[in-house]
């Protein structure tokens, strides 16, 4: 639209207001030959919501204009490496609902968040109690804890798959070099424990040199993310679980995290350890602190 | 999100409802400081709307993954050429619902409609009576009216512009050889009159070999637009018009526009002749057939 087609918005009168709901009903009219059900649904609802905020906030031809050029540069930035439209599921939100809406409260059972765009499937498996960091920068953390059904009973050999970022807050993903650090797949022990050595996770930025990172400024909004150790668990029978922990006196908890994350249950204490106080397996760590932290881990049933 | 992910959605509790909702409150409080307040109120009547979608069709996790496939590939396709995001808010009727929330309909004024993505400031200007077509294949079409104020006072010295498809149903802009054809500029004679040679509309299909296209397949809609030749009119203390004429006889009106922009009192007839019917300027067209057509043009005030 060129700046020769003038906006005007004046009050909407009742004729006007029959208009627009006669377009919104011509518009989702035109999927109903949709041959997938479910399409059809999901399409209408979409239509409905989208006319529903166009005429709640009267958009402006302008906005419209910027809303596509939004959505361009969104689509200019985005490639094998970054993903700009993930990005902007997750800052409004949409990616944790999303994840609300598909793993709902399970009476004692560990709560899920996020999946992130950083999980590789090609992660080494590495035996229990040992190095997840394979040379990721960051002071060392043992991680212990258990995976139990919400019968309480212990579930040997879940897979556990853990990844975080380095101590400059990247994954190994965001190196050009290919590299893998910081993240691996271990299997719990016959009674349900794991134990492994990862980094003190630190608060990092989502990428935000692009237009995503763009509104988060244009609102005021950090884009900081709460310091925090990804867990996918999978067990037979039971539901897998996507979530994090996050670090008790992280800071950025009372900021918020950018990605709306986190959950009361998955603030885990990371309890500091004065460089020389002796490690859980007598690791050597020499002049280095190191901290500990425990996450009992109760899967939900499959099916519920 | 990976196929380890298992998508459950159980009857909603209300434990979850309040969750989903609390969720929906922090991200609504996320955009609280804006500085710009106009900013703020999009964004959040944005995420109420995204979220309230979300719940509505309790999306799950794989159709999260094709929505953001299919963003990506918008962007993919988008280049200075090709808009897909302009295509997918018209297919959705984002677009035609902006035009008419910024251009509400004035007693008496003629209607706007979508203005479409093949608009150009660099096109020639005319004298009344000339031809637009500019080497354009397709059948003349001898185009004449008025344009008035509200009060029916002819508007002398109005720009009138105008755009159309060839009988190929391609712009000159869709070909890639730089070619400036179909449109003009012209002005109102003191009178208020305008006349011009263009060609007869024909229907054609908006781009129809991106994810667009793929959308309408799977909902079977056709890709076609209506008939239709193009005006912007603007004029001294007069509201900018952004229209279209359709073509009465064209069946693709039965069927529906692909974006939603047929308004019935746009659909005028355009009268076919016969070879050898002699044409208003008695401008010679041999063996060929020709049609004329009438549009007044009413122009609403600048300011209502």
């Amino acid at each position: 639209m060129t700046e020769q087609a003038i906006s005007t918005s004046p009050r909407t009168t009742p004729a006007q207001a029959t208009a627009e709901a006669d377009l919104v009903a011509r518009v989702v009219a035109s999927f109903d030959n949709t041959p997938d059900p479910r399409l059809r649904r999901v399409m209408q609802s979409l239509v409905g919501h989208l006319h529903a905020f166009v005429r709640d906030v009267r958009l402006t031809e302008a906005e419209w204009n910027a809303a596509i050029e939004f959505l361009t540069a969104c689509g200019a930035i985005t490639d094998d490496k970054r993903q700009e439209f993930i990005l902007l599921s997750d800052v409004l939100g949409a990616s944790m609902l999303t994840v609300a809406v598909n793993n709902q409260a399970y009476e004692g059972a560990t709560e899920a968040t996020v999946f992130g765009p950083f999980f590789l499937d090609a992660a080494p498996q590495i035996p229990l109690g040992a190095d997840i960091a394979g040379g990721a920068a960051g002071e060392p953390c043992w991680v212990e804890g258990t995976v139990t059904n919400t019968d309480g009973n212990p579930v040997a050999g879940a897979r556990v798959e853990v990844w975080e970022a380095d101590e400059d807050g990247r994954y190994d993903v965001q190196y050009p070099d290919g590299r893998i650090h910081g993240r691996a797949r271990l299997y719990t022990d016959d009674d349900g424990t794991f134990r492994f050595w990862g980094l003190t996770p630190t608060p990092y930025p989502i990428p935000d040199d692009g237009p995503v990172g763009k509104l988060l400024a244009a609102v005021s909004r950090s884009p900081m993310r709460a310091a925090h150790l990804h867990f996918m668990v999978a067990a037979e029978h039971l539901r897998t679980l996507v979530t994090h922990i996050f670090v008790a006196d992280d800071p950025q908890l009372a900021v918020g995290d950018s990605v709306f994350g986190v959950k009361d249950s998955l603030v885990k204490t990371f309890a500091r350890q004065a460089p020389g106080t002796p490690t859980p397996d007598g690791r050597a760590l020499g002049e280095r602190s190191w901290s500990r932290v425990r996450f009992d881990i109760v899967l939900a049933p499959a099916v519920i």
